[in-house]
């Protein structure tokens, strides 16, 4: 194959994400959401967002960033991010799916998009932290907007959903004062039961 | 509203996307696509295939063309590029849907993407005739990956196919050419009827 066909292969492969289903509903509440579309919102969070950032940020390497971050779960499913059950195996399932996915690019790229990958996945750096915090707030707002369903589903409480979403603190303060006044509200309204 | 919360409101809103359906199929064949899932493609179609557009493009301008490009289509609908019918009145109901939509954001944010889009839909720079051509590329993978699923059930021929991709060749002679060559395969395959 030459550069062009490995390529498109990488590109037709990804189509895969379509049928990669969240735990999220749509705001219509009608289906779950799946991986391809929410990395397509996460991306216009990034456009719109990006000055509340805690630190200066590359916007570009975020919008690759979350642009690509679920592709590994063509192969791995998705993970729940409250299930620790599957987040035990998660790092392992997917480097191996990083591998056959990524494999598919031509080198040069094949480096350069796992790389960025990589670098989501340390959360180290301002673009991944920024990332991060953009990745916890769109599935929390569609939750928000729809009762708070995918909450109930799995039976969880304003405490468990408080723990896990303060990270978004870490990419951005401004967002994190947001949505802990949106979580308030959610309690008052009956969407989120305290404990 | 203040700012964030304008934000926060277009953000939501565009989750809308999700539930306007096109008429590709996805490649598992079992349903079709939607302009979220769509926008989210094109955006990576951006990132790998730039190198092949006809002239030096700035990329972080086109990933913003391709991720905004179909939301008018939340109001408008999605306008299938062979209907020539919708196609005369398309223009006249992606603007207002984009005077609402853009409307939301706060006032630097609304003329910024809007001016994006209208820049995508003008055909006049280098970006938007790249954008152009892989948003034509990327459903004709779809159709092959289908067997022309999406071209039988419009009873589309060749020579129409032809006549509407050409324009491929102005973001990407590369492309046009690899695409050439895939419409000549499907041909012999009988996937698209010569007339």
């Amino acid at each position: 194959m030459n550069r062009l066909e490995r390529q498109i292969g990488f590109l037709v492969e990804l189509d895969k994400a379509k049928d990669v289903f969240r735990q999220s509903y749509v705001t219509s509440g009608e289906r779950k959401e799946n991986d391809a579309e929410h990395m397509w919102h996460l991306a216009l969070f990034v456009l719109v967002l990006a000055e509340h950032a805690a630190e200066p940020i590359d916007v570009v390497k975020v919008l690759k960033m979350v642009l690509l971050h679920d592709i590994v779960e063509i192969d791995a499913g998705d993970t729940y991010i409250y299930d620790e059950v599957a987040k035990a195996t998660q790092a392992v399932r997917e480097g191996q799916a990083a591998d056959r996915i990524y494999g598919l690019l031509p080198p040069d790229q094949q480096a350069e998009l796992r790389d960025v990958w990589e670098e989501f996945e340390a959360r180290i750096t301002p673009e991944s932290r920024f990332a991060a915090a953009v990745d916890r707030l769109q599935p929390l707002l569609l939750n928000l907007a729809t009762q708070g369903r995918a909450w109930r589903d799995h039976g969880m409480t304003a405490e468990r959903v408080w723990a896990v979403n303060a990270k978004i603190a870490e990419g951005s303060p401004a967002l994190w004062a947001y949505v802990e006044g949106l979580l308030r509200d959610a309690v008052e309204r009956g969407y989120l039961p305290e404990a």
